[in-house]
């Protein structure tokens, strides 16, 4: 049919035609997930939701992918990057960018004021792939938002909090991730505070987005060369550059640099609002300090402007450090008021949070393989509690009647499937998999009615009457397991 | 640019046109869910996922699109309703269709032979939505697939019993749950039993797949249109047909009905295999009763024939009854010795079965609404322990201070962004979200540097030392909450 696009149809051909094999890749810039993998990415996944859980937030979710019109002109220069559904009659659609437009268009579908929510999905970038530094066009996005009319930095503190309280959650599990996760800083910033700093050095005001982007780009070049790009690319005068330079060059601690800031009469003037984006900023401290002092890991940087257009508020960024030098971002967000309304009638403030989730697992993976390297663990993809393992003559059956037993009292138990398993082949699969208990049937065992239990940990071994006694001695070994 | 399809570009000039708010949909057969919905949604995961890890289950991940040849011929004349990604230059891309050949294609990438996997994930067909009837373009599919070269039937066995288990599990959990779930029926058959049952009759080898579709109509269509259809359409003589129809309305108790066919001389009569698909069943019917005696929620039914081509053994669907009318499928699957070949070169055999998720979260709905009804208490989306409350004037920041406290002792708490909401207004959020514990603050507990504890469900009031014993209190009470 007309339908069937060029190259699906050589592609069908090729196919008919070959007798080979298929490829059996994925596509390019996705990636499988091996079971040891996903079990270090469920504890992740596991850990975020639990601190936002703790702050009360509920999940939802949305469809993996909207309606085009949905997408279109909410990420300027980016939107070449979406993914397209093609276009086989009904709808046009594309594959989710982000989180944050399909959480705002939710809002509206629903006609929602007010909402404290996460939300952990995949997103879609058809970006040129950079596997080595974790760049990927399938990726997940871990987010916390702060829908509703609140009184002004309130919300916005608990989301900074929160993205603190993960950060230091990661790196409270052990050595191995204090040292990948331990050493952040949360830089502070507030668009309507950069917006007044630019106007009152004479940025005119459809200069103010393209000027912001080339702030942006701070925390790669140096400011010699920002400032040739604002004069020679973007049209301002050397004067206006210099009196830009002299603002955003300035970084320090909150409290420090705010106080600066409310002294310069040449700021707070009555004109572009900077006052009250400074009264902001003094009300967020005072919440973080309230919020077991998180101020502390902060900074206050002018020089982070952010891409995005929809921020209308605070905006901010942690970035992972060695010390001094910084690694890259870890987690970033801001307030932007203007979105949901875009969809819906009602204005919807917003405030949110992206944790840098895959960059998070990255380090994840390497503290984990060396955590269990270090404590000669093995890292368990299943959580397999009992092998039920046979001796001598005990055939399958006898050792699937026992693994039912153990099924019905809620343990996680598995056999293999031969016949007759030799004994080194059974304990070699509960050693690699990290299987803390054996339950061992032989003739004798059976006879009895009995089963042998042995603990790999500590070789200890006993034997116990099948029946509740069994069940009873198996939680108490895996209760002492989980406390170690 | 000539990339950009023509119906894109009108969209682009209405959206550019247009003053007015953007649409707010979701697309056609999707939908959002809800926090109340995705409370449900996460319980009915966790208990599906903790029967596939008591059996040793690992989990994996694929990416969510597949080489558009990866898909191709998989899947008969349903590959129509595949989403294809637009061609946007590189490779051609489509929507995972179901889990099962991305589960095939994943074992051949990574050269896996042996893995006893699941796998929750969402897929996409675009079909016609019937919404009434639970069918949507995107939804949840959950596997549970074991890949490997096993004796006969054993792995085969523990898939049907995980089935039965997950199915069991959601009807232990009220009176409302067993009510909606309680009665069902696995339905079992042998894809080689059929071949050989059709090859006795008759049937030539290129009829064997187009007459098991026929057959597959069974449950819809009484045996007199099935044949006309095989006379009609499929071309088979009437004797043929009838000699079919004899076999094919066979169903009954697996043990009698298995005894009948294996004394049936025609079958038996060394050629197409019959006795050795015949063997397999009663191989398979001894490891059930071994397991917990599961077998006795199974018939052996010769007219369930399944769609899909790539079956090769045991297949079953498992159909939710009122007792004695079918109510249609909870969950299906079949062994499939030849798909992982089509990918790799070594043949990996594999058994599997597909939950039917989206339809036990909508029985779910229904049963968890019906029993929180029936107790008086709400649907709980968010976690929420403890309610940071003030009274008097007891400011915000007091009461972040009180809430930080909770924070760092893991426990779930929140309060109200107001400055000094009032107490009517604190109350009646926590009872609308079912939260358990108030911390109460006024200023004589401030100065006291104590807090006043109150339990909803019981009315007790207490007034402890703020630090470890207010935390232990508060946990006390949740635990003794959790057990009632």
């Amino acid at each position: 049919s007309a339908r069937v696009p060029r190259r699906t149809r050589a592609l069908e051909r090729t196919c008919a035609m070959s007798t080979g094999r298929r490829v059996c890749k994925v596509p390019k810039g996705t990636r499988d997930f091996l079971p040891e993998q996903m079990a270090i990415r469920q504890r992740v996944f596991a850990l975020v939701t639990s601190v936002f859980e703790r702050h009360g937030a509920v999940t939802i979710e949305t469809p993996v992918f909207e309606l085009k019109e949905t997408l279109l002109g909410q990420y300027g220069e980016e939107s070449k990057l979406i993914y397209d559904i093609a276009d086989q009659g009904g709808e046009l659609l594309s594959l989710r960018y982000d989180l944050t437009v399909p959480f705002a268009r939710f809002l509206a579908t629903h006609g929602i004021v007010s909402l404290k929510r996460y939300q952990l999905g995949r997103v879609y970038r058809r970006d040129q792939p950079a596997i080595a530094r974790g760049r990927f066009r399938e990726f997940y996005q871990c987010d916390f938002d702060i829908a509703g009319q609140h009184p002004p930095m309130v919300p916005d503190a608990e989301v900074l909090r929160v993205l603190i309280e993960v950060l230091d959650e990661f790196a409270a599990l052990s050595p191995y991730h204090r040292q990948r996760l331990g050493s952040y800083q949360v830089k502070l910033s507030h668009r309507g505070l950069l917006d007044a700093i630019l106007q009152l050095c004479g940025v005119p005001k459809e200069l103010l987005r393209p000027i912001c982007s080339s702030i942006d780009k701070l925390d790669k070049e140096p400011w010699d060369v920002v400032r040739k790009e604002m004069i020679d690319v973007k049209g301002l005068t050397a004067p206006c550059a210099d009196r830009i330079g002299q603002f955003v060059t300035r970084a320090g601690k909150p409290r420090e640099l705010l106080r600066e800031l409310q002294a310069d009469h040449s700021l707070c003037c009555g004109k572009f609002g900077a006052e009250e984006a400074l009264a902001d900023l003094e009300r967020l401290f005072s919440y973080l300090e309230a919020m077991g002092n998180v101020l502390e890991r902060c900074t206050l940087n002018l020089a982070l402007a952010r891409g995005l257009d929809y921020y209308t508020g605070l905006i901010f960024e942690a970035v992972l450090t060695d010390g001094s030098t910084p690694l890259g971002s870890i987690g970033a967000g801001g307030r932007y008021d203007r979105l949901v309304e875009d969809f819906a009638g009602k204005p919807v403030p917003c405030v949110g949070t992206s944790i840098g989730i895959e960059r998070i697992f990255s380090l994840m993976e390497e503290a984990e393989r060396e955590l269990a390297q270090a404590t000669g663990r093995v890292i368990r993809a299943s959580k397999t509690q009992v092998l039920v393992v046979g001796i001598g003559k005990v055939d399958l059956v006898q050792r699937l009647k026992l693994c039912d037993e153990l099924w019905r009292a809620h343990l996680a138990a598995e056999c293999l499937y031969a016949e007759r398993p030799k004994m080194a082949r059974q304990l070699q699969y509960a050693l690699e998999r990290g299987i803390p208990v054996l339950a061992i049937l032989g003739e004798d065992e059976l006879a009895a009615g009995v089963v042998g239990l042995k603990r790999l940990s500590t070789q200890e071994q006993i034997q116990m009457q099948r029946g509740p006694p069994l069940v009873q001695a198996i939680r108490d070994w895996l209760a002492s397991e989980s406390n170690q």
